[in-house]
């Protein structure tokens, strides 16, 4: 029997297709003409089947987050994967293993420390290709721009090492997700390009290759007003969208094609609230989107009877969903069910192994057309 | 070969079974003198392992949260089990069919409609057994005390039906999560008390039986100055522990059972941090513990260098560590393992498959003597 949203089990997590599409058609529209290619950082979706749409009009290069995705995607076969986490010299043996088997797994640093393990590591046999991370003004992981302290010193150990492949400069403006208009984000953009292509030029002057210039978050790569001397991107939760892109203005609710389904499990008219069946396990607790829209709790319920209606409150497995006006209870009977948006993607997605993809455009959106898997875990 | 906390891949769960010993021993010691039995909610452990440990010294009775851990513990040898999230219609037929396997899979309501629909499928040859939920003041699930509007209406409702069994009455003191001290604790305990037993009493005054009168959450398991009238107690995080407990009095930091292992990632001395390889998905985004800790962040670095060691901010693969003094960066070099108390463990360990069980006094606390598996998802 096939599912549709009356049947499967809730909580659970919904990804509209016909969305996914347009919001991957978005970013390519943006990026291809530019000459630039995306590598979509897959820690978002976590899915081979999101990760081959998404890189349907590029070459096939990746970004993840853990080993476990590393494998995960090799498996389903990527060739071409950056893992976007600073490495450590114990995570070393499990990246060189992957590349023994044909795949180019690319590593991150910013330090000497590591850069002079991988060096050694390469004189004993491995090979392997790293980046130099920047920091492009996230305040995050990289060397700090515009002093860029080490840069050289860290980027020749790496060069000067056998079976070691210097493979450019990476940055990640995580500070855009604190804009909230356009030109906010667009300004950022300028420092992450500015800080990368900067880098980039050290490294050339001083003699080194650097090959790949890469930058990107969502923000960026939806605003940023010039890719000159960028080679790729990397956006990860563009594929999907939550409310914490709707409120800085990388999409628009319409765009978001993730979501919690829930029941309604209880009605408590005296404190006006219901109970649905997700909570902190089925949405997060990430209340990223409140930073720019407060009512938006854990989550907000998508077609509401009644404005502004949110999960408020979570327990492990009870949401509290509240809004200002009296709640419309008929509407909301006990055992009906109601679909979340989610705050921030990536996090929410990670209580799930599995999406239940249906598709508001080739089919009626409610019918279960597929099941794509997902990568958990470390 | 063997693991050890040094060679394990990070991050990682880590669980200290000796403390976790002394933990269940503590709950034990109050519940067992007075008569009452421990259903441990094992919606924290989602362990079998966790779960026979923890119900040795009783009849094996456990509540869990979601259907896919009432399975598993079926699954794994337990008979009786409560499902303590109000149920829904469409959850019966899993119920049900669970129940005809021989698990006595108890559910919860605090409704009319779902009490018919229940007394409809009893009537229709399936069995069940129900609890009518009580809400003692936490304000979440339940027919709120002292009004109870509605108890005797949906207790007869399903004491009536046919193959349905009346089991009882339960509460959860949430609230008990924001005292602080043994005595707001205790009042908060006496409150859950006085409401599940005076539910009990008022279904007896109707004519109706109550043989199960459950209470319970860990502070007021911990603290409860009288059990009277309650058969049963359904504590859940005292099994590990974490922050959060900690900093309400539930325990002491000595008593915290889990944590996450994480690696140094990069230095970041200009803004006096570091960073590990655990971020929002490692350790979660609860930040339960911040109410009597400001502190906490995501959660406090255990046998730390210098004093209130915390991660203060997380994106998704990124802990970023911080304290008020300088950083002794020599101490914590990169590639270094540090090992990170939980805000709330049962939220922080919904990320991983499995524990990685050393022993503190049987072993030497950092060699892996076990390894248990977790249900995860719905």
């Amino acid at each position: 029997m096939t599912d549709t949203l009356d049947t499967l089990p809730t909580p659970c997590l919904i990804l509209d297709r016909a969305i996914l599409r347009r919001n991957i058609g978005r970013v390519t529209a943006r990026l291809k003409p530019a000459g630039v290619q995306l590598r979509p950082h897959l820690k978002t979706a976590k899915s081979v089947d999101v990760g081959r749409m998404a890189t349907a009009a590029f070459d096939g290069r990746i970004t993840v987050s853990t080993l476990a995705e590393a494998r995960y995607f090799a498996a389903g076969g990527f060739g071409d994967i950056l893992y976007g986490v600073g490495i450590v010299p114990s995570k070393l043996p499990a990246v060189a293993a992957l590349r023994r088997q044909g795949v180019n797994l690319r590593v991150v640093t910013d330090n000497m420390p590591v850069a002079q393990a991988i060096a050694a590591a390469g004189r004993s046999g491995d090979s392997f290709s790293v980046f130099v991370e920047i920091d492009s003004g996230a305040g995050r992981a990289g060397l700090p721009f515009p002093d860029l302290p080490g840069l050289i010193d860290v980027a020749r150990t790496l060069h000067d090492a056998p079976n070691v492949e210097l493979a450019g400069v990476m940055t990640h403006a995580g500070h855009s997700y604190h804009e909230n208009t356009p030109q906010g984000i667009a300004r950022v953009a300028e420092q992450e390009r500015l800080a990368v292509v900067t880098a980039a030029q050290r490294l050339r002057d001083a003699g080194l290759p650097c090959p790949i210039v890469s930058a990107g978050s969502t923000p960026t790569a939806m605003h940023a007003r010039r890719f000159d001397g960028i080679t790729e991107m990397r956006p990860g939760v563009f594929v999907f969208n939550d409310l914490d892109q709707a409120g800085i203005g990388s999409c628009g609710a319409g765009d978001i094609a993730l979501s919690v389904m829930a029941s309604v499990i209880g009605h408590y008219p005296h404190r006006n609230q219901l109970l649905v069946d997700a909570g902190a396990l089925a949405l997060s607790k990430d209340i990223s989107a409140q930073e720019f829209m407060p009512k938006a709790g854990f989550g907000f319920i998508r077609d509401a009877p009644v404005k502004d209606l949110a999960v408020v409150a979570c327990s492990q497995e009870h949401g509290f969903v509240q809004a200002d006006a009296p709640l419309p209870y008929d509407k909301l009977p006990i055992g009906s069910r109601v679909r979340i948006w989610p705050n921030h993607a990536c996090i929410t997605a990670a209580a799930y192994d599995r999406y239940h993809v249906v598709d508001s455009e080739e089919s009626d959106g409610r019918t279960v057309v597929a099941t794509y898997d997902r990568i958990n875990g470390w």
